[in-house]
């Protein structure tokens, strides 16, 4: 099934079930008020969502209404936590490549992972504001999932099981910033402004063999001002989405809700393209002796969409500008 | 005022207005339901707490019970953001000096601050429950300030008027996963369990003179199993708490409720000693050339107060002991 947050006046929104096909929505304040609220009472909120669904699909649930995704908030616009892995090592050793740093320590083994800001989630169709165009201004497509509570010491594999629901991201990204405060090891505050969110969290079977080791096997299209800068696919994860819940899970709990991260999406095949602007600019440094394409300038639109082969959409798309605050 | 958060079992707790000596508290559900609720709405919800206060002092105020901090949650149970600054530079110069390393990028001119958890709090008497030993558990003795709504690029003094809480901190931390977390340069997720917090919030104001250039004045007196480790005195901040905001809102706005720490307390004179067991150690190192002193094992009680000099309580104590799962 797939879930949407409409703007209601309070911070987690309102709950909406959204019809396969992404035209049309069912109010499920019946159900739970929030999709925060469903998720910490997954296990009886999900039957009365998954029959609503049911009549969504066939047309007769109340308050049936066209889905309109302008205003949509983040599924989950505040999340207990944002944890955010770098789980494609092509991007790093690609970045490392370019600018001959060694890679950081056990890169190959261990997921790197670091918390964000998860107070303030971007819709898929609102601006990212940002004070300067200096400050280097990226996208980076990622896809994510949500969990239930994830007890302190769960191993990878009891983790996936923790898995309620997947999303969409735009990991907006400062990268003035970024290698300042990499080297400074305390991770990252200034690089990292709100996060985007496609409009709809969906279960993993709506992505039934797609949904596979704990990976999104599915391309992730990324475009920047309509021109494509790339379609990397999910099953190229080096570290599955339950090797990094149980990453973050080591010493502490997660509560319902969190959301994790896999990091810029990145292929090995160079005709893939890149999920993020950098990741363009250190292949051309690498093929071509100087980066070429520019960061994003104010007003530029970066679309993310990712959706199975037929065109059946999944989470919607990601469609925003940069804005000047 | 102090304020304080008792359980109610939701995730925000009953607000309560506590009586200046802590013996005695009053509901203030009347003005707002949690202290977060009041924090998004501080303007309107001063005033009446300030009102609430005068008959908590007086002894009219409805519902008014003794003030039990031994089932009392942290002020803010869960908050949008938790910004961990390093703010006292004694304490990283003494570890770089007993570790042999360089002083990390721009150490001395830009706060170092990380984002902790900040959905899964504890109280003052909870227990930190830790999965090994062998993970080297460590408290850190800290004070904190919580912000209203900060706009995206305010600076250091106008951050300053942001501030409207002081809280007092035990920053529990795990040494054995830190340095490596550290040298990966994505922050810290395995070396930072859950924060505990001191019982009450305090507006600036009770800390009269000793709030001063955005900075606690005063020592916090940290004991472990009863025995004085340090009292270390907050004026010694390097960065004041307006830098460290700005520093945090550079590129992002913070939301009310958000909480910003000051690193551990450490002062240049050895006779305030320590506000964490690692300070005690490294200290040891450079003059003995051996560290003594163990980190914490299961049992091991950490209690930690900051009171004016005359006694008259601030904050209330922090006394936590070191579980096992």
């Amino acid at each position: 099934m797939k879930l949407a947050t409409l703007p209601n006046g309070t911070e987690d929104g309102a709950l909406v079930v959204v019809s396969r096909d992404l035209t049309c929505a069912a109010p499920a304040q019946g159900i739970a008020p929030s999709l925060l609220a469903a998720l910490r009472d997954w296990a009886r909120a999900e039957p009365a969502l998954r029959a609503l669904v049911q009549q969504v699909e066939a047309g007769t649930a109340q308050g049936l209404a066209p889905f309109d995704s302008g205003t949509i908030l983040a599924p989950l616009p505040r999340a207990p936590q944002w944890l955010d892995g770098s789980a494609f090592l092509n991007h790093g050793r690609l970045m490392d490549q370019a600018f001959g740093n060694p890679p950081l320590p056990d890169f190959e083994t261990h997921p790197l992972v670091y918390q964000g800001a998860s107070d303030d989630f971007l819709g898929a169709r609102a601006p990212l504001v940002t004070p300067d165009e200096s400050l280097f201004i990226d996208c980076e497509g990622e896809f994510g999932v949500v969990v239930d509570d994830v007890p302190m010491g769960t191993d990878p594999d009891a983790a996936l099981d923790h898995i309620r629901l997947i999303v969409q991201i735009n990991d907006w990204s400062l990268r003035q910033p970024g290698p300042w405060e990499l080297k400074r090891g305390f991770g990252f505050l200034q690089a990292k402004p709100s996060t985007g969110f496609a409009p709809c969290a969906i279960t993993p079977d709506e992505l039934s063999a797609h949904w596979r080791g704990g990976r999104v096997c599915l391309p992730l299209r990324v475009e920047v001002n309509d021109e494509r800068i790339g379609e990397p696919d999910g099953s190229e994860m080096d570290f599955h989405f339950g090797q990094i819940i149980a990453h973050a899970a080591r010493t502490r709990r997660l509560t319902a809700g969190t959301i994790i991260g896999s990091g810029t999406v990145s292929n090995r095949d160079r005709a893939a393209g890149s999920a993020c602007i950098t990741e363009v600019r250190v292949i051309e440094k690498i093929d071509k002796g100087a980066p070429e394409r520019a960061f994003l300038n104010f007003g530029d639109r970066v679309r993310m969409e990712c959706a199975l082969a037929d065109g059946t959409p999944l989470f919607g798309a990601i469609d925003q500008r940069v804005a000047r605050p």
